[in-house]
């Protein structure tokens, strides 16, 4: 077999491999793109394009319309935008689109298994990888293939699922809860976890539960499935030793975590470092193998389309710009959910903060949507806004929106924590009334009613836990 | 008649007045609040909480849903934060809450007519003048009162019209056109400007104009009402010497603008110096006359709840610590307007940008929600983010934002004009996928590479005309 040379090849051509492979080819270099599945990768086919298309519907959705349209609409969108984005890649400038399966045969070279079975040897000065993530299965003994979805197939459905059991109670889990609920589903969460949406602060949850619960979404904590008998639709959820019958169930959504897509990809044969948390990079995307990089899903910092474009961005600049200046460090990547309200977060984890700072040196700031005029005028019942930030210093370390716009607030606090903006600074900026956006203001005299007129203890705190 | 002493007096207790009152009585200084009508002035009673509650549940109903449940619903909110604010001043601490009318006899003096037709003289020695604003009214011969509204009668009506005509295409016309077409009236709007929302660029009238047509709101630009002809229920309108008829009106909103609440306060006695922009100030509120103050729409620079509140904190500091150093600017008001899609603005107008710098020096960037993923998904046809920057350094001079939730998103950039944080560090910035405020991303990869690839010309731009 003849080995093709390319000086760029990118694996997988989802949202992290397109960011890859356009930079580089908009700058005059020759890319290999290989994608084994579908163009636009979990983003456009099976993640954010339809999740959003769906929740945009759901919420413009009354009973009466006809729910098996709006279906069909989220996949025709879907479609288009595949097909779009296909054609593109197909024609791209400089971009040399291969369709098939690529392993590492050594740190150089890909075999890349093509639709017909055949193979090509591809060798490549840069490698990319960008094969993203799949879901993680559960296996629901009784429970026929028919009924069994995750967000693979949930797209695909051309009929509402009367009663959808979601199995998992993390983003994707909630996001479906709330859309589903909406078009008319009766929808029950099942997960392993003390609370919904783990992966966030308590606040969250304590927000999140109530929400779930007044649109009707049953939700079973501390529990998972154990079997699904066809004949009464019943699915039979345990938690620890006590079985419990959820009836009428339609279909089950399998939500309850991702996997990484590195096990066949053949790394050992290139020797290229990864572990539980996925493949081993720096803050540019470089493996511990010279000349292959790795971005998206496949690593342990990035699990959002923003963070794996992001990444994609850096790679590309680290690979035609090697020696120009630029922080060691990732961006902060901020995370959203589109649930109702919508949740978003930026900045260091409540854990992270603990393992760098001291406790008494942190002060938490909350604010409370409800004590809003427009909490008042919208009748928002849960929902706020909390800030972690440092002591006398005003300087913030993390910030969590839980607001029906929170995805739109979220970015001017990476900003504020980018530019090291203080609170000081937040007090003394205009915000329009009546928006979210108004608590901001009210954490910021919060801290200044704090701190102000207890500046000398204030001091005292921060020289005494500044460096410990 | 003695005279009564009061170290503060505020002259209106709506948002700019209440944020006054309320500063001062916190840090132990007696004040006198006097209001002739409603605690809460137009915010409360006639303003941003009626409408936004309209706007809200506007938003929320659907035919079939009882209409004049969702009016009664707006009134009682209203009444029901009017009653608790009302409490609140009449107990808090530290202000004497005095219903009247104030009227200055000289610059330490006011004559305050209370509801029984009594007067009280009341000297002070500072006097904030927080009065506010009232509709601009219009006469149509032939309508009957019955069917003219303001905003200040709006939001007590207990039957929805069922062909609203709004005169005007200011803010308040275009929310309240939208909120009413969602209630199922039908609206028609009539402006003598060239376009709607004229203080605004042209492209928000351009991007608002087909919103309201695809909703059947029909839009007369360049005319105004000539008479009502009540057997018919017709309005005639003029367009130059052209009469048009509007058929089966029932209501007609007045919305041309506002008057200051200035001409009943006898400023001429304690030599207060205003022009037809209202009382003149410095950037602390500060009058010609020392020790007397005016704040919110009687100022020439505020029209919004948030800038009269900050322009209120900014007398509350200089009167109780005159000497602690302060910006002398005002800071950045930035302006929203709920409409659907919403607007917001921030910072410095075309105009303004025209006046100081050569528009050589200007780099307009634009960028259209519909051709973000999120414009895909969520099908918008009409809305940006538009970007005036200074070339060659990125600084930001404003920025105009039309999307569903811009009043949430312009805060982000009041604070990168604030801290003065240019383009090249919002380009190295995650924003969360997939939000409207990705289009934030794309302006600055638009600066970028219309920057980096021709840097020498745009150093020669800059050298050239900075100082122009």
């Amino acid at each position: 077999m003849k080995t093709e040379h390319s000086n760029h090849v990118v694996i997988g051509a989802g949202s992290g491999g397109i960011t890859v492979a356009i930079g580089l080819a908009n700058l005059g270099k020759r890319v290999a793109l290989i994608e084994s599945l579908h163009v636009g990768g979990d983003c456009t086919n099976v993640g954010c394009v339809p999740s959003k298309t769906l929740i945009h519907l759901a919420k413009k959705y009354r009973p009466g319309d006809d729910v098996n349209q709006v279906l069909a609409e989220v996949t025709r969108k879907r479609n288009q935008l595949r097909d779009k984005e296909t054609t593109e890649m197909q024609h791209y400038p400089n971009i040399d689109f291969i369709q098939g399966h690529a392993r590492f045969n050594n740190p150089k070279e890909l075999e890349v298994t093509v639709p017909d079975g055949d193979k090509r040897l591809i060798s490549a000065d840069h490698i990319v990888i960008a094969t993203g993530a799949r879901p993680r299965l559960l296996d629901i003994p009784g429970l026929p293939e028919e009924r069994t979805l995750t967000n693979e197939s949930l797209f695909d459905i051309s009929q509402l699922p009367r009663h959808l059991v979601i199995m998992g109670a993390g983003i994707i889990a909630v996001e479906m809860a709330f859309a589903f609920q909406k078009l008319g589903s009766r929808v029950t969460l099942i997960a392993l976890d003390e609370h919904v949406l783990p992966t966030y602060p308590p606040e969250v949850a304590e927000a999140m539960q109530p929400e779930l619960e007044k649109r009707g979404i049953n939700v079973h904590l501390k529990a998972t499935s154990d079997h699904y008998e066809e004949e009464s639709k019943t699915l039979f959820a345990r938690r620890q030793d006590e079985l419990f019958p959820i009836q009428d169930v339609d279909q089950v959504l399998i939500a309850i975590g991702r996997v990484r897509n590195i096990d066949q990809l053949d790394l050992e044969k290139a020797g290229i470092a990864y572990d539980r948390n996925g493949i081993q990079v720096d803050g540019f995307g470089r493996t511990n193998v010279k000349g292959v990089y790795a971005i998206g899903d496949v690593t342990p910092t990035s699990a959002f389309t923003h963070s794996a474009n992001a990444q994609g961005r850096r790679v590309v600049q680290k690979i035609l710009f090697p020696y120009l200046p630029a922080s060691k460090k990732e961006p902060l990547f901020p995370t959203s959910t589109y649930s109702d309200p919508e949740i978003a977060t930026v900045g260091l984890t409540r854990k992270q903060i603990e393992e760098k700072c001291h406790p008494n040196l942190i002060m938490h700031l909350r604010f409370d949507l409800k004590d809003l005029d427009r909490g008042y005028t919208d009748d928002i019942q849960n929902g706020f806004i909390l800030v972690d930030v440092v002591r006398l210093t005003g300087t913030i370390l993390g910030a969590t929106i839980v607001a029906p716009h929170a995805s739109e607030m979220i970015s001017f606090f990476t900003l504020a924590i980018n530019q090291r903006i203080s609170m000081y600074k937040l007090y003394r900026q205009v915000y329009p009334y009546p928006t979210f956006s108004n608590g901001i203001q009210k954490i910021a005299d919060a801290f200044m009613r704090e701190t102000l007129p207890n500046m000398l203890r204030e001091i005292k705190t921060y020289l005494r836990y500044r460096i410990s």
